[in-house]
């Protein structure tokens, strides 16, 4: 029985395992990631799934177990080159479908709503659907029924005794498998280095409550994420409770709650919810806006509306405005941009309490184990700290030093009954996304991008009269993000002597090799301009050839 | 009487803020700012000075409240235009005059030891210093003594009772001002929005010592801020105790300690210190790292020993890895990455409890107000979201509202015994510094390095005969930062067919005008590659001549 994490470990995001016996393989999850700094230009990056295509035979299906981007970005990409059924509970598959239809896959896309509970067969594994909670509605963790054992894979989790929506996680039947004999555990580790227990959903409807009850005069704008209905659900209910209209505002926060309401997931009051256009016909504290850009991303609706970039909502000096969230790390510095622009315009800004989060603090790792208890540990989701927070807490739950493996991407984990150790390795990483692009930007793309970014281009180009290699026009400088040309002609002036030197020097040698020429031209001008500005523009000399 | 903060509000760090009156005028800092991640390719910005330089034989001198970058940095460069007296204590004079030598400025610039307690007269000016505690020795308040009455500006502080070198502030001459009677307070609001009060630097020394009780088998590093130097004797303190020699490591690092031992601001015991190259006649046990690289950057000691990259240290799984600090705010994605990499090679990384702030809390804040009761207050120092929290506390301590004033980088404020307000703008902002080049990358250089960083560059060359405008040679098409065009062949092969046509069409239509051909060539490639790819590179024409 071998497990392969395909990414997700490294990168964070992009979550996709594969669980393979002989010839049956089922995958859990196809998320995206959300490129990092050094990716430059890069919308968003998917995993490489060359072992899956070279066993594409065996692939039985993916397993989604939610519908953050996280765990289901990729699909639209992946199912393209393997075309296999798709599970997942209701909420799920209908988030799913919204990416199928966006990319014209639905009808070559097998799909199966899976109820919390039922089990589905694929291949020689029988996978059953478990309840548990998080900050999307419908999450479940897996029973994964192996010839070696059984394999429990939480996905994310929280444990919410009072959920929003729906049933608390089923301790019961967590217990159960415990009894029976759980071969491996596979724990979301993200709050592994936080102690406690994360409180419940419901709590931040409470301060919900406590918000509109002091500011019953003004307007009030709240973002959270667009997939956190639950969270949604909570600010309709206080917006009704005290007589307000609601406006959805942001695409995927339109699109998500859409697509819940459709299926169920959230209960909104005949006659709150109205659209943007409507907003003139009530007045300020008669509303309630609900917006994506709660990270600070700089084209969602609230940082618009912070910039004055928004067509329809400007911000004024009586608002109120909540951020349901907390910042993602790396997010810090754009969240509080837009906290800025809104202080300066007037608003009153509120970020205490109006968030829990949807993952499992210690305790309730601690929880899982205890349940469980199984014989190995294998933590996912999470950056290397938390994996090793995650371990340190399997490890005070008595499980063995050596019963506790970090994975990396492309690991290719043997487990028997007996031992579960990394015995191989396959093709693993991210494959980057640009515009229509899937791939087709690498390394050398993304070195020469760092470079043109830190440090701007010099385009060098002459013209050479063919076989007696003489100047005829040229050489010309061109320059772009390097310096304000109109401030800089001084530097500009010698720059384009040195390079005619440098030219002439060539063709006075008799020089014919161009990639030489190309050199002595990079060579001087580089010199150059690092002993007068200490900068290191990328140079790119081109020479064109007249018969 | 005015204040004009030239930079600081909206762009944190860059503190300077010119005091006029009459023929007077006296300036508080002379501070630079890191590049926002907007500013690509840029090392530092220094502020815009060119109301100083309007007014150069009115300036009497720069005072500096302490040794921070974003307090002394610009003053190298500010200097050159602006040659007038630098007044600081002890151990900021010597950081400045480390920049002075590095700049060549020793000779030309004047500079005044000022002990706390003691006043100097620059003008109609009279500004004595006060006693205050920050995350660097030998901070001061302002206390300014003008024709319209007393301005305090506190610079960066806190309160320590129990500061590891020197004294508390002089919560005494603050009294005692304030009782005579304070117009204006222009506190420090960095930490405005968090409540209670910030814990003494002594603290952190404890938690060190219970980190080496516990870890007496470990080599230890412990990465802080190179300017802490209160922080590295704490350290020391701990390393001597624990029997253990100590390296310093990381260029900024050596520069401070260096400064501060020679001034006396740190007490090193004989025989602690020891070079890196001597680490290999000790045992792992006996040693302690103290270095740079505690906020993540990439290219500080501590990162390069994370990656593999230092000449002299590699990370052990034996090893205990300390951050004494907490990420500013930008700077957490780089500093989970490091943290990341350690925890990979297996060492344990420490972060709770090793850090303390520079920056008074809430309680800090009322007890400035409490004990000076000025008239006025303008809040300073933090970004628009802390000063509106330090407003917030002297709204809270019984200042009237329109008694408390949020300034702009620029505002010109007049101040009179019986008012406050901004009444006119000078220039301000931020002077981009990149390499040796000051102010010459500007908005449009920006712009085109964000362009090219995100989508890469494509450059058409042809080669047209004067008069005749027949094409001679090209269109040649070269990419940088586009597409790895080994793998993009086919794509390319399209473009040049796009480019070809585009050419012909201006040819065969006897354009001569180049803007207009060069437009036509930009706009037939970006169509395409918008419909091909859903990517929008810049397209750089260019036509050459030949007779």
């Amino acid at each position: 029985m071998k497990i392969i994490p395909l990414g997700g470990l490294e990168q964070i995001g992009m979550n996709i395992t594969a669980f393979e016996y002989e010839d049956s393989i089922m995958v859990v999850d196809c998320g995206l990631s959300f490129p990092s700094d050094d990716m430059l230009g890069i919308d968003l990056v998917i995993p490489d799934v060359t072992y899956l295509e070279q066993n594409l035979d065996k692939v039985k299906g993916f397993v989604i177990t939610h519908g953050h981007e996280d765990h289901i970005g990729a699909l639209p990409y992946i199912l393209q080159k393997i075309n296999v059924p798709v599970y997942g509970t209701k909420l799920t598959i209908g988030l799913i479908e919204n990416k199928l239809k966006e990319h014209n896959l639905m009808k070559t896309t097998k799909r199966k709503v899976v109820r919390h509970g039922q089990s589905i067969n694929l291949g020689c594994f029988r996978v059953e659907f478990i309840k548990t909670n998080h900050s999307i509605a419908d999450a479940a963790a897996l029973a994964i029924f192996t010839p070696a054992g059984v394999i429990v894979h939480t996905g994310d989790f929280k444990i919410d005794y009072t959920p929003v929506f729906g049933d608390a996680a089923d301790l019961q039947r967590f217990a159960e498998l415990g009894r029976k004999g759980v071969l491996v555990l596979m724990s979301d580790s993200t709050n592994a280095v936080r102690a406690g227990f994360t409180a419940s959903e419901r709590t931040v409807g409470k301060t919900f409550d406590g918000i509109f009850a002091e500011h019953k005069g003004n307007r009030i704008i709240v973002a959270t994420f667009a997939s956190n209905v639950d969270r949604v659900q909570q600010i309709i209910n206080s917006a009704y409770k005290y007589g307000r209209k609601v406006v959805v505002e942001g695409r995927s926060m339109v699109n998500v709650i859409g697509t819940a309401s459709e299926l169920g997931y959230i209960n909104i009051p005949e006659g709150t919810l109205i659209d943007i256009e409507q907003l003139k016909n009530y007045t300020d504290e008669q509303t309630v806006l609900i917006t994506t850009g709660s990270q600070g991303e700089s084209m969602a609706a609230l940082s618009r509306m912070a910039s004055n970039l928004h067509r329809k909502v400007s911000i004024k000096p009586n608002d109120v405005v909540i951020f349901s969230s907390t910042p993602i790390p790396g997010n810090e510095k754009a969240v509080y941009k837009v906290i800025n622009e809104l202080s300066q315009k007037g608003a009153e800004v509120i970020f205490q309490d109006t968030h829990v989060s949807g993952h499992a603090c210690q305790e309730e790792i601690k929880l899982m184990y205890a349940l469980l208890h199984p014989k190995f540990a294998l933590p996912v989701h999470g950056e290397y700290r938390h994996l090793v927070a995650n371990r340190g807490l399997a490890l005070s739950m008595g499980i063995p030093k050596e019963n506790v493996l970090l994975m990396s991407s492309g690991d290719v984990v043997e487990i028997s009954p007996d031992s579960c150790r990394v015995n191989g390795h396959v093709p693993s990483g991210g494959i980057l996304v640009d515009g229509l692009g899937v791939g087709d930007v690498g390394n050398i793309v993304l070195r020469d991008r760092q470079n043109l970014a830190q440090n701007g281009i010099i385009i060098v180009v002459l013209t050479l009269e063919k076989y007696s290699n003489q100047l005829l026009a040229g050489p010309d400088i061109v320059s772009r993000g390097f310096v304000y040309v109109r401030e800089s002609e001084d530097l500009l002036d010698e720059a384009r002597r040195i390079v005619d030197d440098a030219v002439a020097d060539c063709l006075d040698r008799h020089l014919t090799d161009w990639g030489k020429i190309k050199n002595i031209i990079r060579d001087s001008l580089s010199d150059f301009l690092w002993k007068r500005m200490k900068r290191n523009p990328m140079i790119l000399p081109i020479i064109m050839e007249v018969e």
